[in-house]
């Protein structure tokens, strides 16, 4: 029976109304003993960020579990088992959950999920974790495209939207991205097949999507809000289906300060004239569906059909930069912290 | 062979942007002779007055016949057939058609549609016309209510929503109306039997909506948008559905200016965390359902199950201003001109 001792960050401060910054989160150590009956001790090889982290700091995310200011941060990853007293899993294995960010975490092997040997580990938190899923069912069940559809993905080039426009492609879709850049831009149509993508940091959305869309929008999936979903929303096509999955834009407001919201889109109305729905979701809407999500993604991973693409930032003591890269547009495909050196273990 | 004398509405100017105002209207006299071999004479009895004809005088619909400067007024109404050269409506039946703004009309039979002979005729206009159509499209095909669901109604006492809440009762859901006026809201609950009414002018939507709702809203009928839409959309049950059906808030702007649009629904984003939809429509998407929709219509109106309530202005010379009621609020129920002896026949 060892004892490790390792890092982990608490929640300093909740980033509400404003920017994360870097006194919102606090460093600490930890001494980490041995699992009980039931558990395994996992060493953090991999972890996720997501921008609903920034959320549930904030404690105004009603679907997630409350957080306290000094608790520990919550966060999916992937690592292997150092210790185990549960039989689904021994030691050496590769699992994910949510470990929150620790080097070393216990967990309950009921919050488990193995992950396959032929994958890359930190697939499990990309294309198979909750963006490929949130990816999945946003599109496929929510916004429902036809071979032939329009579809226009905001926020394209994120860890969401990088795996639509390939599910899109395998649907028969042509698929535009929007994204921030000249580089990500090309990076969507080089290198995961986007049809085209729209800078709109250099480009004007609304006049590229007249021209990249005449017969207007079929489906647009929507991470960002704001200007970029009202443009989308003053092209859409007789019965397109917008999907409203994240908001990005709105994420620095305070919500519970109406006036720092910013305002909804004006061309909301423009949904009358074509018929049009505007659906938002939560993945966990879908959770009985996970079991045929996760093998079809993983079927299209290992066949190559689907690619994972991460941003990769190393060392654990950076996990808050890595979550900030998310809110500053830095990360092109899902974002993860490589968690190197962890610990040593003390007998 | 007869030549009659009759008035008629000109369209003067486009309402772009603004309100509507006497100068947008001139009235003159027009000699209309025999209908031609399938035609009909018509004598209008009524018309409907619908904020969409603001929309049609601006040119803007596009769902809509282009209409010109100096054109008669667009406008449906029923009446009279006093000279027919259409086997099937004889002389003296009672018929509803696009009439336009005119004391006689010819119209191809083609156009128009008996009126049955046990219902008031202006019934053809309200619950059996676009209103009552639009009510039950939107409601029970956008709108989908469950019994036991709480179904929130802006408008309720517009010829529409009026109509949306008796139906709303008929499927089994607790109907609240949200509508300006203490009277309007006694209205709603003493003579149409709504559950409850809130007078946004005089209350707040919000805390009330928390009083009678403490669920949430299942439905949610949008005929005016802005802050009711927002407020709405702040207390929205999961999976919610918002139907959006108007938007008399925005009514005036000029849509070739995006300054004067109103602000979209800052609260759009609460979709995301109830799995909530917005749709929009417009009813002539549903025109291969009609016939069954009319028949219901017509039950539930025989049987009094429904009831038609409108709002009669007498005196063709005052059409200008029946239209302007809507805007200002004025009307309860469908807002009809009661068109009083038209121009003598002349031989």
């Amino acid at each position: 029976m060892s004892t490790y001792r390792g890092k982990r960050w608490l929640i300093a401060d909740r980033p509400l109304g404003r920017e994360l910054r870097d006194a919102d989160f606090r460093l600490d150590e930890e001494e980490v003993s041995s699992p009980a009956q039931g558990q395994v001790l996992v060493r953090t090889a991999y972890l996720a960020l997501d921008p609903a982290q920034k959320g549930f700091m904030e404690n105004v995310a009603s679907y997630a579990n409350p957080t306290d200011v000094g608790s520990v941060m919550p966060g999916t990853g992937v690592g292997h088992v150092i210790e185990s007293r549960a039989g689904a899993f021994e030691v050496g294995s590769v699992v994910s959950g949510n470990f929150g960010w620790r080097e070393y975490a216990i967990v309950d092997a009921a919050n488990l999920e193995a992950v396959p040997k032929d994958l890359p580990p930190s697939a499990a938190l990309g294309v198979l974790g909750v963006s490929g899923k949130t990816a999945y069912f946003g599109l496929l069940h929510v916004g429902k495209p036809r071979p032939g559809d329009v579809l226009v993905i905001s926020g394209a080039a994120g860890a969401v939207g990088s795996v639509v426009g390939q599910i899109g492609k395998l649907a028969g879709c042509k698929v535009i991205g929007i994204a921030g850049g000249a580089s990500k831009c090309e990076w969507l149509v080089q290198e995961l097949g986007f049809d085209a993508a729209i800078d709109y940091k250099n480009e004007k959305v609304r006049s590229r999507l007249r021209e990249l869309a005449p017969k207007g929008i079929d489906v647009f999936f929507d991470n960002v809000g704001g200007s970029i979903l009202n443009d989308c929303l003053s092209r859409i096509a007789p019965g397109a289906r917008i999907v409203i999955c994240g908001g990005i834009s709105r994420y620095n407001a305070d919500p519970r300060d109406a006036a720092a919201i910013p305002p909804g889109p004006q061309n909301y109305f423009n949904i009358v004239f074509t018929n049009a729905t505007i659906q938002g979701f939560l993945v966990h809407h879908y959770a009985e569906h996970y079991a045929t999500a996760q093998q079809r993604l993983t079927a299209w991973l290992r066949n190559g059909q689907l690619r994972n693409h991460e941003d990769v930032l190393d060392g654990f003591e950076r996990a808050p930069q890595a979550l900030m890269r998310l809110f500053s547009g830095a990360n092109r495909g899902k974002q993860v912290l490589r968690v190197a050196a962890a610990g040593q273990a003390q007998s």
